[in-house]
């Protein structure tokens, strides 16, 4: 079984640490950094581009427990020859303020154009991303979960990824759980 | 714009009707109903032959508000020429009960086997319906959802229907949200 972990934050020049305390061993925790490194970019980019915000991307770390949770998820999956997911989650003030910039209206959590808003971003987070993964693959329409206090599941057979994302209107998430097949 | 539903649920004997009241007409309304009836056997089938609980599949309507929420929710993503999502979604007792028989232990909601457990329900009633769907889809490992209180937001241009069905163990809610491309 594999229990070491072998990521190394891309974006970052401090190597990641062996082992992060607190990873139980039956999970998953070997990760390709060249599988992250398409994500940090492509999340820049998107919310410079597209929504008109600066990030900074903090050091990615392998996700160990179910502590964190949130109001807005965006989950897009992969298919073919990278399997998993991409998720951006959010708190709601930061959600909101983000689909504010973005679409250009301020828009309740619950209106139906949040929802597409917020799946719109995590398509072109996820879109970028994909074709500097290597390999094909295939992506799927987003999934957009609403309601504060979730958490998306790590699963065993697929590591996770935390990108931890700072910008002016407020930090999020983004969750990566691919791996090549 | 299409805003006249014309889905008609396959699994009961009355035909749906015209529109359902409430269906915003921004919303995709229109669905084909060969879409839905595999997944109304595969449902049937996974809990009867893999659970071991005997399900009764009620009548499938159209999501047209986001009231209902969940506990826990399993997100199959699919694309292809198919493309998409279903999502089983239960409350907290109802998940922890059917995970309890499947997997054959008692497990809480946050323990790694108990998302492996729900998602892989997910996956088979994806994976069962697939080859019924007709043209080539590729579905994705399950996303879980936890977190009291959730709901998964409809998008503007992919029909979604809500599948409910009951069991001896608690009712449950299959959303089947996909189109053909």
């Amino acid at each position: 079984m594999q229990n070491q972990a072998t990521m190394q934050p891309p974006a970052l020049a401090a190597p990641a640490n062996g082992k992060p305390a607190g990873v139980a061993a039956a999970v998953t925790t070997t990760l390709d950094p060249k599988l992250i490194a398409p994500f940090v970019s492509s999340i820049r980019a998107v919310f410079s581009t597209m929504v008109g915000v600066e990030t900074t991307v903090q050091r990615p770390y392998l996700k160990n427990d179910e502590t964190h949770s949130f109001a807005v998820s965006s989950i897009i999956g992969f298919s073919g020859q990278v399997v998993g997911s991409v998720t951006l989650s959010f708190q709601e003030e930061t959600a909101k303020k983000l689909v504010a910039k973005f679409a250009g209206a301020e828009l309740g959590i619950h209106d139906p154009d949040f929802a597409d808003a917020v799946g719109e971003l995590a398509n072109m987070v996820a879109g970028a991303a994909k074709k500097d993964l290597g390999g094909t693959a295939s992506i799927t329409v987003p999934s957009v979960v609403i309601g504060s206090g979730h958490n998306i599941a790590r699963l065993r057979d697929v590591p996770c990824v935390v990108v931890p994302c700072t910008s002016p209107l407020g930090d999020f998430t983004v969750e990566v759980s691919i791996k090549r097949v």
